[in-house]
């Protein structure tokens, strides 16, 4: 029988990209993850910021952000460009042989522009289709892929996609292949019950345990979505998933949010 | 004996980059070359342009552009963002498999940042080292690299990099284990002895030829470094150079420069 390897996956939000201190010391952590390893990062404020420099007004509708053709741009050139070129070579300064991806390169991940009944949410792309062979190839050879959030529909358009869900579809194809364990990484120590209390850390959760939290409202608002995706990526085969501050990553008492089935 | 395969680099400039008509018909031939092929590209005007949209003022010493800290965040999200990632997208659209790089993923093309006597370039790399074994690994596993011109210095800093000198000192690593072509396409037909006069070029030069004609005059200025540079890539052990317009990528009959030793 063949025993499947082990893989990292480790997503970082947008306050650890604007924070250069930070990412510095969470590259180093990063770099000392031993085996397999695959990093994707989100934008941070960066974007925005250049978007406004050049006179760009962002678009919302609803509340969401829609990425007209200018803001795509600014994305692209942001995320697959300045951030992710900064990665790779500070991490290859930390001896991880990295490469930074965009979905687009090697096809890695095929996404289809998103098509909503009433919302036109421009350039925004839906993942369709990871390159879990060419992947495999990548990271047995050695290599520490690094993502951005951008993908494309193999007919010449890049799409801004969401980076979460670039790990979870990630982290699903990949577990095919290796035994994944997915983190993610931000600012709080894990799923808190009172927001404002990082003492409040729900250490595991199971999907019995989730339902209860959620019916007791212990769990609410913008943790749900982020929650059931971690439950869908763990019945598609995903093995683990962590939730918390990136000293989990090196420090296997540090206090974070388990996830499991 | 091992026989070596075939490889074609071509090196693009930035009046096709330009052009987004011209890119979309030269990124289509280049899709048609059969066999390992590899592509380098320049930057053309969008750097400059975002730089000045941005507020940048370009410092030039001597006449020559220096890459401060700023400028060379301009190139690395153009270069390595914007227009890498536009050209990947497209070549996946023609069913290339295109991975896009600068020189730091993968640890590809190590640089010095550039320490001359009296003029501080800046942030501007000198070609080092290209990791061979890793690129070979990359395009026989039917890989198409496109690199912009930014490499590294394994230290954490990206550097803004000549890309000519990229495409030859690519040529001359990956000679050791193909049988190595390089096309330099830009807007002429080839290399003329009348500037002004596009059916002047001269379809064959070796070295005997080129130091007749540097003595004659009817090779000057620019074009006499760029063509040292290729004579100095054929001593180590680029098969053939071409210099010309694209279309000589599909046309074999179509006049172009072809330099040999």
């Amino acid at each position: 029988m063949d025993i499947k390897k082990s893989l990292t996956l480790v997503k970082i939000g947008g306050n650890i990209i604007d924070d250069a201190n930070e990412l510095q010391h969470f590259l180093a952590d990063f770099s000392k993850i031993e085996g397999y390893k695959v990093l994707i990062h989100g934008g941070g404020k960066s974007a925005t910021k250049m978007a406004k420099s050049i006179g760009l007004v962002p678009q919302m509708v609803d509340g969401r952000r829609i990425t007209d053709a200018a803001m795509l741009e600014v994305v692209v050139m942001i995320y697959a460009g300045q951030i992710n070129k900064d990665i790779v070579a500070q991490l290859q300064a930390n001896n991880t042989n990295a490469i930074g991806f965009s979905g687009a390169d090697g096809n890695l991940i095929q996404s289809e522009k998103r098509n909503h009944p009433s919302i036109d949410y421009g350039f925004v792309g839906d993942v369709q289709k990871v390159n879990t062979p060419l992947l495999q190839t990548l990271i047995t050879n050695e290599i520490t892929p690094v993502f951005c959030a951008i993908t494309h529909d193999k007919k010449g358009q890049l799409l801004n996609t969401n980076a979460d869900t670039i790990a979870s579809e990630l982290a699903i194809a990949l577990s095919e292949v290796f035994d994944v364990t997915l983190n993610y990484c931000f600012e709080k120590p894990g799923v808190l019950t009172d927001v404002d209390d990082d003492n409040s850390v729900i250490q595991q959760i199971n999907s019995a345990l989730y339902s209860k939290l959620k019916q007791e409202g212990a769990i609410h608002s913008g943790m749900i979505p982020k929650l059931d995706n971690c439950f869908n990526s763990l019945s598609k085969g995903v093995q683990k998933i962590k939730i918390g501050h990136h000293k989990m990553l090196q420090n296997a008492n540090a206090i974070c949010t388990s996830i499991q089935l």
